[in-house]
């Protein structure tokens, strides 16, 4: 896609915001080495990493590719090559550095805390989350062209089915659709222990299984080497099928739920999805700057425990404790909407919301959708009919 | 699949090794939380530990999913329970504790440092690098079987294939075939820096463009978040379309590319074809227990010098340093052959050996097969036409 806005002067805006908050904690500087916060920062992924001093320009410090070109590029061989090159652009080295202590290894870590030997470090992870889930303009634009396309290609999703079809075959189908749709394939997710691959199709039974990652829902998946998701179920008469699949068609992405049925579902069913929109529409009303997500979790929680199905939310066997979370660059970033949370929203943010309940032999139902927070309320990014579709 | 061999045999064999290898070095215990090694060790991923003393039998301390059951599991909510849990069950805490310093985070391994206060600790992640590079009988069964598949689906790629269509599209049709024939989707590859998704389709001009991950070869990629890969190019005459997609049929990844022609391609490309093909040839002949891994790499780069073709070889504008790497649950184990590589060939290990050209204007050229080192010489597990497959 071709922005409509500066990038430029957008990455100018998240550098900005990074070291106003610098500024505030007394930290002289951060590093940054993670392909996402590099993407964050520079609009592209390379080897190496940003020194971003609290007040004046980035150094890109970089190993690879060869050929990049611009006045903030300096190669680099290692990290110990930095501290010289700082010195000799007449930079002071940093005091109090910020290092991703929640992403680059124990080892990377303690290479650069002795390449920088600063007396005193912090976390640039925590920081750079924190900012990173109040979009600017070219991250809103981003995520509003994935919510198109990912709304665009769940029209096609019927017409990926066929009668007798595995959960496997039906998925592999509709991520076909995304790839030639302009899906990017891969996505990122923060935390090492966070495997997933293009989303999730879950029917019948399978809704139920518990899965050791912290996503809403699980699912056996077709290895035990990736215990999630779809695992060769064949769709059938009277069951639902629950498509939570990526909407990767920007590095910014949305996340989009929607529930099918084969044939006809038991009555039951239909209230408990009604219920889940009903959850969606509640929380969307209450998504405003200043709404507690503790609150908004809440709320999902009462609602679901005062029509009688709280045992079916978010999971049977294994219940998900959160309703929703942030996506951007990543498909779990802050805020969450969990009863712990401490955060309120505010204009700029991101978040998916997914009311999901799980019906033993029926399977899963409800729905996801991705908002933006506005200074008016939350605006829908992912259009797309709510009701179950029928197969 | 099912495991001809016993999968618990098998575990309790991979558990040995890496005691064996404890009691060597003086350390006590290991602590694993990393979902690649976890499977390695258990045959599942689970979120938690798995807690491996030098003697006796390992505890899983888990988190979730819920519902798993057996005499090695112990639920716990958080690290911190580890200690006493241990203790309770008379296990003395380790003086001498290994980690997975270059897969968890930092602030994770400060953490774990913290719950068990040892005296000393050390890499867990090199240790079970260096195991994991000599594979088992339920693991090379493992590869067996994803090569085959492997070849399966390479022998379905020129029917995917239609006069002007783009690489982006092309790969998407490969996918679907791959997934459609029990393709897991997902895979692990060792760094936090090595993104990529289903593996790569390169044609023409994009060959030589230069990624910042450190594959054998680059390519543009659709986005700049993802900068590695087809790039939406339209497949022209008279260029070459290189495939590398994943052979991950099972945990255990087998690596594999083919060379396909739109029409037929200028003499030089079937000549530097044939060198790859020469170069493997040459390499597997070597590839015998005891054979220096550096050697075998020197030997691919004098035969590309001989020829005259140094300046093409693995890339043009940016060069792979490497002709081959170990394969199993990540695509870039242990050995590499490399220039400065201390390691020989063992009976057991498993590798891919990728002798590549970039030819401007042509594309790219060359060939890659897995092969597992057996006392008798290297076995090809990846069994599919070697010429280049004119479209």
């Amino acid at each position: 896609m071709t922005l409509m806005f500066s990038l430029d002067k957008d990455l100018e805006t998240r550098r900005k915001k990074i070291q106003a908050k610098m500024l505030e904690i007394g930290a002289d500087a951060c590093i940054i080495a993670s392909n996402v916060n590099i993407y964050y920062l520079t609009g592209t992924v390379f080897a190496g990493y940003v020194y971003l001093p609290a007040s004046g320009e980035p150094v890109f410090f970089v190993r690879r590719p060869v050929g990049l070109s611009g006045d903030k590029i300096v190669y680099i061989r290692k990290p110990e090559d930095i501290p010289a090159l700082l010195s000799a652009k007449g930079i002071a080295l940093p005091e109090y550095i910020l290092l991703e202590t929640d992403q680059l290894t124990y080892n990377e870590i303690v290479r650069m805390q002795a390449v920088f030997n600063a007396p005193k470090t912090g976390n640039a992870t925590a920081l750079l989350r924190q900012i990173r889930s109040i979009k600017t303009e070219c991250e809103v634009e981003q995520l509003r062209f994935s919510g198109q396309k990912h709304a665009a290609v769940y029209a096609q999703i019927k017409a990926c089915y066929s009668p007798g079809i595995t959960d496997v075959d039906f998925q592999a189908k509709i991520e076909y659709v995304m790839r030639t749709s302009g899906s990017i394939g891969f996505f990122r997710a923060f935390g090492s222990n966070m495997d997933i691959y293009m989303g999730s199709v879950l029917t019948g039974k399978n809704a139920e299984a518990p899965s050791p990652f912290d996503f809403a829902l699980g699912g056996e998946g077709v290895d035990t080497s990736l215990p999630i998701g779809s695992n060769g179920s064949v769709l059938l008469p009277g069951t639902s099928v629950m498509i939570d699949m990526a909407g990767n068609y920007t590095a910014y992405l949305t996340d989009m739920t929607r529930t099918f049925s084969v044939g006809k579902l038991p009555d039951i069913a239909y209230r408990v999805h009604q219920l889940a929109i009903d959850i969606q529409d509640a929380i969307e009303e209450k998504s405003k700057p200043g709404a507690s997500c503790a609150e908004l979790y809440k709320l999902s929680l009462q609602m679901a425990e005062k029509a009688g199905f709280a045992k079916y939310f978010m999971g049977t066997k294994q219940q998900a404790k959160f309703v929703g979370h942030g996506v951007g660059l990543e498909i779990n970033e802050l805020p969450v909407l969990t009863e712990r949370s401490k955060e309120l929203l505010e204009t700029g943010v991101a978040f998916a919301l997914e009311p999901k309940f799980v019906l033993p032999e029926i399977g899963a139902l409800g729905i996801e959708n991705t908002f933006l927070v506005t200074d008016n309320g939350a605006e829908k990014l992912t259009l797309f009919e709510e009701q179950i579709i029928e197969l």
